[in-house]
């Protein structure tokens, strides 16, 4: 790879990502472009411009937007159409960022007439690979620069040293080591490492930073009724709310009830397996409401092909591969199964557990009239049992008729 | 189909199962034997004995049996190594307690020389499949009778009037239609029909028989250590427990903590979706933990198979396959996924959650050398992620300029 | 099921289906529509109309149609983007051409005001299931009459009865027994029963009707060249061609090369195995087409999803789920697939077999910068792999040292 | 990585290896170890042996061995089981040999203290990857070295002055550059590159080597009759074989008959497309012939499992990863279904097609009573097949009735 004359870099405005955007002007002498993006984390963004100023950065090399709306619209939301989690419990939440920064940086680098992108996420992680398929999927010719990965910054003592060389502010609480590393958006808090690497070590209770503790959540249950279209959730108690809006909300119930804690260890696309604590309240809300909306519009058929693409389908975002070929087929897929999921949803948050306790629909498959205990009118003959039992048997039947005659 | 001459029929001792006795003596004038299993539905046996008697049933014919031990240890813990969920949600409690009772039907009817089975299934639901397809599978000559498919006592007061014609001891609060139905083993009890037909309308308090509301249940969480060996539970808090008493044990657990409600619409395998309430308080508490100790113990690579093969598992099970070549198929795979799924889970109970909070094994595949943000003494080498996204990009590059080069 | 109105069937013109069409007047007093469609199973259908007159039809109830080109372009052609062969080898030709069939009974049915619909098909075999779930699946409220299940004309003597009692005319050749049954549709003739039902014994010569005998065939190979476009075939070696002319020129190169037999057993929905022969000679050529442009066109993730998929979409086919949603999200995923299966595949034609010689188009993600044995001008740095192949490894690793540790 | 002391190298005696050979002991100054496996490549391994003392390797560290039953036994027969088939067509003969090797190689390791494996495989395909995940899965701790990945003799020039300055024998054909590249044994033989780079070029006759040209094969077709056993094929015409024996009678018909010809073009794990010309004679008839007593013994329940899970298990074995849990899972599903795949099947070969046209066995599903056209005695109730399809249907009816409520 020759060396690369402007760059896009993904920028916190945190410490360690400017301690790389001095490490790309240094070590290439190229030109930096800045990107930060509010995804939802929660942090003032202002700041990052002030910061990039300082480091040199022109005012039009500096990016700063709220992707948010699209994050929930265009992300968010197409991947909970199918009831997406990996490893039968991870709700994506970092996952699901990574294909949208790689995106813009892609966008800006084109606007820009950069070579090059360049992100924070180190060696040992997924996100290196999420960040890195995308970009080359949507522009192969792009360099792609994983500081992490080449430097020779290996410890905290010569990343402080490098930054202190080079006049980069530090935060009086960022010298020392953090006791965990944590990622944020609108969707999630993953909190990995140090203090949390021992799987067998309970969480401590300062690592929890989105939800309240089920213990410290309201003594009385609420309940909440979301109303869907086409699979996505686009109003609360009646009123209508815009995706990141939507998420934001889900995310208030959440975090008072105390909902969506999940302690995991995972295996990682890079091959070792990692803890991580993950609180992601909102999304915990909407998994159950979701469900909750297809079990009466969708078609078991549908229903349980969608589960069985579900763990691949979880799998490609997880590893990376969200603007893969096969990831837009299971999409076209799971899109297509979300025509009749319209409807509303009553949910129940109480103590750490969301529980659909009612749903009801125009597009409902739900038949009383079928279903009833009581006397249908003909709508079902139960004698049609009889036959259909007869024809799923008949195969069992000349198994068991063969075996009875070669044994086995 | 010709008349059967001597028939094993399903006895609860209740009241329907008595007019389905008496009415197979008067329609087939058959010899009737009776079959009463304690699968910890939590009702005395004794009194069915003594029923059965009552309706003519000569000693040597009343078969009475505790097979608790055995449903759990063959056929619920199978179920769980392969962490199985209907519809994503429901544990199976009902399903799974069929194949069973069919097979104990068959063979009791060998050792009898009965020519015919009987249950007290309707011909709406899913348990008349499930019956009847284990009981071809297992003896393929053998005849099934299904009254509710065949005679014409079509209402409750038909049924009473049978039953007062036949000196069938009618019990006071029997008189009047129960406000729903109840199906209850070690694994589960169920509750559906009547007043929960309305999927919209939450379900009464009074609905839930087998665990406190979540309201109700202690204000402090509970700890405890369950110890796995190959996939199967085999310890709380060091305490060594055989199956049923191990299922026992956690029931007690979920039962105190409000643990394992489900209310959910399902889509049956006769074609119509159906609402049910579901208390399944310790198998709740166990998949949790399953999925606990596979998360260290499980490569990725068995487990990502595991859950995309999980979906179509529960179908079977759900749909009556038990006795099938591809549920053996699969629980063949399943099984030796668990080869290593040994250790111990520690596992939160509150007000309506377990979870997972620590898990450890002699057996675990995590490695903090690996994974560890601190210096790992070369036990990974962050460069060859580069290599490994560069080949994971190629054909998503080669696409990506191929779309370039030709559009789209 | 009240008794019918007036019924719209689906007609041949032959002994068979004439008979049902008295039986309906007789038997249900019904009006009766007809509809003949011309699939290419290469008969004349005026004479039906004629036949349909003599039997009473009034002429604004004979419907006689030319659907050879929505048959191909609807549902032969999205059938082969999947490449669907049903338990490996079976290439659907009976069971593609029924939705089609039951879709014109339908639309017919709503044109005439009739409010049932019947079919020719046994009680024995798939096509019953495939007409009528495709029926309902249009019309929930249509009455389907199966007259082959209903009536006691059981054996070829009472149907000939039949006949003559109602002055049905009956060709000298159909008094007695076909030796074996027959259908045939552009895309295959299928033959079973009789003389076939015996797997073990060599289907005689005489059998097969669309095919010369491969010993008979050319003994010089022949080349040609299929241009693709989106998946589907649009000209042969250069001449474009409507999608029904495109399968009737594939038909007559097999047929004249002897490609496109197949001797199975197949597993049938309702139950048991039967043996058919088919003969599918296009079709034969087109899937070997298919596959050769898809492997230079199609990327391996979205090929192997692909593969995956197919068994299931299969088996919806052959069990006459045609018009359901899981077919239909199926279908979505596939149709996705085949944006860029543009270009062209020479295949060889020789005595029974058609293989794909070479394949080339603007669409390739075939590069021979990439994969040349040559110098590569830095496309592909092999010092990648090594990365590649010790995160791929690094799970396998891991598994190994703890079973170096723990045995097993 | 540290320096290998000693290192068990896959030796064919061919020049590329004996250059490694001489490099490994000149780079690396390391002992050598060489290992000469029989697959049935057909090549004299005596040579070898010669070869290696030439180039100064101590008796005790040359292995020859013929490792052809162990081959057929444990690879290829259980991987045929499966009806394995990558990407639809690719019969995996070099793949399924690849862990073989490093097996050995590893155990030799063990056996001579060798602390590393070095294999002769590129930068550029898969076979790297297969040889090093076994051999890490083996041997967590063996290092692999990989010549072509490490070295600077990247052109014919420099290895043939290698080869001189290091007084390695060339065979005079070797000097120039070969017209493409060769691998084989028992299974097949696959020839790429050079002449064969150009996917839309028709590869050349001379490249075929194990088959006779079908237009040169004889006019008139053979029949053989193949015994299996629980899935393995076991006698030809009556004459019991071992597996390497069968496979080599196999391969003697196919080669006659010109039988197994396949140019494909493939996705390669590594991420780009490849172009090969596979020959695998014996293999090809022997899939055929193991569908066919599959279509006779096998369920369809169990069938259709399968055929949804080939597609994964053909990738596992073509990426490399035979020694993982999710192929050993897999295994475990495959050969339980194989149980009473057990009979007889008559093939025809003739012209480069194998065609199955009869098959039987004692524990055949087929039933003739069922099937049959003819009155079947009560075997088979046509009138359940109305109670089957109405049952199947209700959901598509429901469906149906929601949309023409809705609309959709």
């Amino acid at each position: 790879m020759s060396a690369p004359k402007k760059v896009v870099l993904a920028y916190s405005g945190g410490l360690d990502t400017s301690i790389i955007l001095k490490w790309l002007q240094t070590e290439y002498g190229c030109e930096v472009v800045t990107f930060t993006a509010d995804l939802g984390q929660g942090e003032e963004l202002e700041p990052a411009r002030k910061k990039a100023e300082l480091l040199g950065i022109k005012p039009e090399n500096i990016y700063i937007e709220d992707v948010r709306e699209e994050f929930v619209r265009d992300f968010v939301f197409p991947m909970f159409r199918a009831n997406a989690q990996y490893e039968g419990l991870y709700l994506l939440g970092t996952s699901i960022a990574r294909p949208l920064i790689s995106k813009r940086l892609i966008e800006i680098a084109e606007e820009t007439g950069a070579d090059a992108v360049a992100h924070g996420a180190t060696g040992k992680g997924n996100d290196q690979v999420r960040f890195e398929l995308a970009a080359y999927a949507l522009n192969p010719d792009i360099k792609v620069i994983a500081p992490w990965r080449e430097w020779d910054l290996t410890s905290r003592t010569r990343l402080i040293d490098f930054a202190e060389q080079n006049q980069i502010p530090i935060a009086k609480d960022k010298r020392g080591e953090a006791p965990f590393s944590v990622d944020a958006n609108l969707l999630h808090t993953s909190s990995e490492g140090k203090v949390l690497e021992d799987p067998a070590v309970m969480a401590p209770d300062y690592v929890f930073q989105r939800t309240v503790h089920p213990e410290d959540a309201p003594d009385t249950p609420e309940y909440i009724e979301i109303d869907f279209e086409k699979g996505d959730p686009v109003a609360i108690n009646g009123e209508a709310m815009s995706p990141a809006t939507m998420l934001t909300a889900l995310n208030e119930y959440g975090r008072k009830h105390g909902i969506g804690r999940l302690d995991l260890v995972e295996g990682r696309f890079v091959g070792m397996k990692s803890r991580g604590i993950y609180e992601t309240p909102g999304g915990t809300i909407l998994i159950e409401a979701h469900r909750g909306i297809e079990s009466i519009t969708m078609d078991r058929g549908a229903m349980h092909l969608k589960d069985e693409l579900m763990p691949k389908y979880a799998e490609l975002i997880y590893n990376g591969f969200w603007y893969s070929p096969e990831r837009e087929m299971l999409q076209a897929a799971i899109d297509l199964s979300q025509e009749h999921v319209t409807g509303t949803v009553r949910v129940k948050l109480y103590k750490g557990l969301a529980s659909t306790v009612g749903r009801w629909s125009e597009h409902s498959l739900y038949s009383e009239e079928h279903v009833t205990f009581e006397e249908d009118a003909g709508a079902y003959d139960q004698k049609d049992a009889a036959g259909f039992i007869q024809l799923q048997a008949l195969r069992l039947k000349l198994i068991a008729m063969r075996n009875k005659r070669v044994g086995g």
